[in-house]
């Protein structure tokens, strides 16, 4: 394994959470952030924080450290113009939602960058320093983007950073990547607001305005679990989603699609069970991919080898050194 | 309080539960089930099941005991027949899910039957008698019907009995509470649904075939809390989901109209800021509602004053005997 510093841009739950771990895990690390009151905190609780993103790049620059982007997509071209300037060719990546996007913004405000493009799929409802943990990518899937023509090295230095964090690496192109997180994170977010909202109901609702408060009183259980992601500060879920159009739009089609079509089966029969049972069959599926084969590769594996394990579902937990 | 005797039919997981939680508050308590294997189950756990809901409610008629209905809906026109033949005047309520259906299928099955509807808003995704717990009900909002004509009596009857399990008392007229529960129950579990199948994909849907196993390895919080209930038995679902059609309709309408304008401005301007916000309010509304003042009432309060204190949020937790 490597002993490569890391220097991680951005302290909110992601990036804070990684820097914890990625000390845990043993390795130097350092951080910068553009809020003075999250510095504070994370010095506080030990942490090397430099003074700015600057004098964070210039150590990165002299120590060949790898550079993780933790903020959201909104701040990321300024981040990179800074990156560009201080660390033209340094090894980069990033832990934000979308893929093409941010390959898309490497290539035009920091096009000698290293980059290779990461998401580890972990997060809660909190956001901010305060919120995050060493823990938080424990068995955890980090997807890092596998398309042709990526720089094998640095490949394989944000492999090593997840495995430290004890996450799993899932390699995926970026656009399929995108793709798949528009149906599995960004969509329930959408569905979860309208649920919420729908449920609420509104004066020119039926059952809004003449039931009161009767709704909210009763809602447990299904309304609870269905609109938790809800509770997260719209700012990051607009981000994300926002970021992610193309590939949203043709999720939120295709579930407009179904549920207009339950709704017509509802009208007109009266019958749900091709919905219901649609839905029930795709947990067990999901379930099924939790036990996925855990593998190891050799360090030459090529990209289009890797993406071809990420589709079949293997997880990737280190190198295959045999 | 009352020591009226309770008479169960149906033990699945709310009538399971029921029949543990009003033994342990010192009822007496008899059951009846169409199932053998359930019957010896619980007999086994030591409760008295009798041999067929005829023989549990010869036993209801000379005891003057409070008959609950535990089946799904489509099981309990069968049953109220029964309920008519051998037991025509006997105090019933249920804990099935809708509760207009209900009162139709009363007048139309057991015409004579004291008939006050009753549905703890409780649950798990889980069914049966082993997944019941005599906990079930504690601190769960139990409404119990309070239409103009109602049985005071029966309604003393049943909400005693939510207070003997833990519950607190929510009083609503029937349409009012299914317009609710279609909105905070059916409509959830639909989004469940229609969530997962999307997300799960399928070869003509974009991102589905080409990524394969990809999205089912990258899922995990928002997809895993937003689909929980699509666990749930689906014959379970579609039993309460297709018996409120025409309130889940209007339920479905308005979310798919919130959906559908979340598409048009992703499409047209790229934001999604009145969508993220509306669901993010509504968790908010949601929270204060679970801090509702808890109240006790006269027993001689009218109909519609409850029903009041229903839309205003207040929940019952007795008599006010002063």
């Amino acid at each position: 394994m490597t002993s490569r510093p890391i220097c991680v841009l951005g302290l909110g739950l992601i990036g804070g959470s990684l820097v914890r771990a990625a000390v845990a895990a043993g390795r130097t690390v350092w951080a910068a952030t553009a809020s003075e009151a999250t510095a504070s905190a994370a010095r506080a609780d030990g942490y090397d924080v430099a003074a700015n993103n600057d004098e964070a790049l210039v150590r990165a620059q002299d120590a060949d450290a790898l550079v993780v982007l933790g903020m959201p997509l909104p701040a990321v071209p300024g981040v990179l113009r800074r990156v560009h300037a201080v660390a033209p060719h340094c090894r980069l990546t990033d832990v934000v939602s979308v893929k093409a996007a941010m390959r898309d913004a490497v290539e035009r405000y920091a096009p000698t960058a290293r980059y290779v493009g990461g998401h580890p799929m972990a997060g809660t409802a909190e956001s901010g320093w305060a919120a995050g943990s060493g823990t938080l990518f424990g068995g955890a899937n980090w997807v890092v983007a596998a398309d042709d023509g990526t720089d094998a090295e640095v490949w394989a230095d944000v492999a090593e950073l997840a495995w430290d964090c004890g996450a799993r690496v899932v390699p995926a192109g970026a656009e399929e990547h995108d793709a798949a997180v528009a149906r599995i994170s960004h969509l329930p977010h959408l569905l979860a607001a309208v649920l919420a909202a729908t449920a609420a109901g509104d004066p020119s609702a039926p059952g809004g305005d003449g039931a009161g408060a009767l709704p909210m009183t009763l809602a447990a259980g299904s309304f609870a679990d269905g609109t938790r992601v809800a509770d997260t500060r719209p700012e990051l879920v607009l981000a994300m989603c926002e970021g992610n159009r193309p590939a949203l739009l043709a999720a939120v089609d295709d579930a407009l699609g179904r549920l207009g079509a339950a709704r017509g089966s509802l009208a007109s029969t009266g019958g749900l069970a091709a919905t219901v049972n649609a839905g029930h069959r795709a947990r067990q599926q999901w379930r099924a991919a939790r036990s996925a084969v855990e593998l190891k590769v050799p360090r030459d594996t090529p990209m289009a080898r890797l993406r071809e394990l990420g589709r079949e579902g293997q997880l990737l937990v280190g190198w295959d050194e045999g």
